[in-house]
């Protein structure tokens, strides 16, 4: 089921706007999708090979596959490899099962909305093809799975185009979490817009919060930006505020995943206090997402199911124990960050800012 | 230099309301400085026994004996353990060479004016008796270092009355870093508060930073409070916006390193974001503190020397690389916290409420 390799050995070679690793791969020939586990990274970087829906969902739900776009690509293959697995059953109503499948892969994290989005799009798929020969419904579902996944890597680089528009000359930008090529088919969502502004000479620096408790910001966008010779420095999370009084940060960059109908956005645990914290200092706070990540039919973030994880993510860090035994601990997955704190959503569709009202008519058309 | 025990055995019984462990003791008989390291705490918890100034400095310095009030009282009693040492030595002004100690332990922790206070206090007795025999500057210093030991105690357990005062009935308070028996003589200064108003039924829960980098939240504060008995949750530091935003903050209560004239606050790194985030939320946030954390003669926080700790704080979660090698990490144990976000100072002389102004002349009298 996996297979290590060191970087660029064995790789097909990448487009040249592609990000250096590929984090979700379709191995039509084999049928089995390859992701780089993001839970051993950077100490290793180890392609595991999913061969079953069951596979995905567990590789989504202890984070080997992350990120919101990722997630929903992941699931969307889940749904080709279902149909490979239906095929060998009893056949009872194809469609049914695959929705029933849809609903499994669902459950496996609650709050990212692009896993819903994917999902819905495949069981689409499903409902137009459901009265055709199960090898042609195999082939469509195939063609969507494809269609999303090649379809986020334009998405990526439109958010980073847009985005670097916005950026200063000689930004030090200060990011959160991971939304750069492992979390997206490409390079990212704020981590785009960072490499854009980095292509454009826009650039001058990145603070890395690490992002506790899983710590992505250390483990993942240290290393990405290190594989985009991009300068970043890590720093605890809870140093973002003296960096801003002490005027070294000059915007905000994060990405999202759950955007509601009045731009109330969910997102890693961390992300509201930052906004606080860029409102109390007067610094832009920029929230980059796909217009997948937008849900207008949730009229508010008090409406989001927020994950709540392990104690043990916090207890511990990765296996060593650093609180005493018998210590509790609360572990929201994410916050919540109210529209109003929010300077401007960096989209694949342009730049939107406030006020925020999302329709399901026309995401990122205000008041649509 | 080291002996294990686990808790409760072999250690003389403490008085009612003293803390159930003694994290600096002194050892007359043997004039042995007796510390349990925190640097290996909740796992284990061991005494070392250190013999000279060296060893002092080395404990300081590597955080084994931890807190602005604890590393003043082990600095004084270095000065008793130097002077055992001079003796030794050929003699050569005796009260030069340990003023030059002095300086010497000063340099182990710059930011945490509680160190500088206590050595001021201590060169005050060498000046007074530096024409007596060795035999009596020693008596003296000794007495001198246990009067400073002993009134901390006092300390903590007035600002814990007074603070307790301040604390609603039903309070869920959050605190940050360790400020408790652990970094004191006694219950602590920001633990103190809690102590006593869990002491007089009027605390509910204590939410606990874990506190990255070093995580004496999750390591220290988390183990002083299963011991006394107090229910309190861990955190991830970036969660504290977010359960503020729910409503489930009441207070927040922390201690300090160094606190100047106009009421600027340097304390552990994450203070800074704590008050900023009650300033949105209109949260109290409270310092407690003994009137030797308070530096007067400094005009305002910018003057405040920020102690910066190694990268590896940062890059590593004890001995275990988090980051990618080659990660730059920028590592300040401390930012400063403007006396505008403070909504009072919790001292053993009373509750001191904005406008501040300290003055050498009267510590703790605004305007004075």
């Amino acid at each position: 089921m996996s297979d290590e390799h060191t970087p660029g050995g064995g790789t097909e070679p990448s487009p040249p706007v592609s990000p250096p690793f590929q984090s979700i791969r379709w191995d039509a020939e084999e049928r089995k999708l390859v992701i780089l586990d993001q839970t051993v990274l950077p100490d290793r970087e180890i392609h595991r090979r999913l061969a079953t829906p069951g596979q995905v969902w567990q590789a989504i739900r202890s984070m080997q596959v992350r990120g919101a776009p990722a997630i929903g690509i992941a699931a969307a293959y889940a749904m080709v490899l279902g149909i490979d697995d239906i095929e060998s059953k009893p056949l009872r109503g194809i469609d049914r099962q695959l929705h029933e499948l849809a609903d499994y892969l669902a459950t496996a994290r609650p709050t990212a909305v692009n896993l819903m989005w994917a999902l819905d799009r495949m069981n689409r798929t499903v409902q137009a093809s459901r009265d055709l020969p199960i090898e042609q419904i195999r082939e469509r579902l195939e063609r969507a799975a494809k269609s999303i996944h090649e379809e986020d890597r334009q998405l990526c680089a439109a958010i980073g185009g847009h985005g670097a528009s916005l950026v200063p000359k000689g930004a030090r930008i200060l990011t959160h979490c991971n939304t750069g090529g492992l979390a997206t088919a490409a390079f990212g969502t704020a981590i785009s817009v960072i490499w854009h502004a980095h292509a454009a000479g826009r650039l001058e620096h990145v603070w890395i919060d690490e992002t506790r408790p899983r710590l992505q910001g250390a483990k993942l966008t240290a290393w990405e930006l290190q594989k985009y010779d991009i300068p970043g420095t890590l720093i605890a999370d809870s140093a973002a505020g003296t960096l801003m009084a002490q005027g070294k940060v000059d915007m905000v960059v994060v990405g999202a995943d759950r955007i509601v109908a009045n731009g109330d956005t969910a997102n890693k645990i961390g992300t509201y206090t930052l906004a606080c914290l860029c409102k109390h200092h007067g610094i832009p706070f920029h929230v980059a997402a796909p217009y997948s990540t937008f849900d207008p039919g949730t009229p508010t973030g008090s409406q989001i199911e927020i994950e709540e994880r392990d104690e043990q993510e916090i207890t511990h860090v990765g296996t060593t124990r650093i609180a005493p035994k018998g210590t509790r601990a609360y572990n929201p997955a994410f916050d919540v960050t109210p529209g109003s704190l929010i300077t401007s959503f960096i989209t694949d569709r342009g730049v939107l800012s406030p006020p925020y009202a999302f329709s399901k008519a026309g995401i990122g058309t205000p008041g649509v």
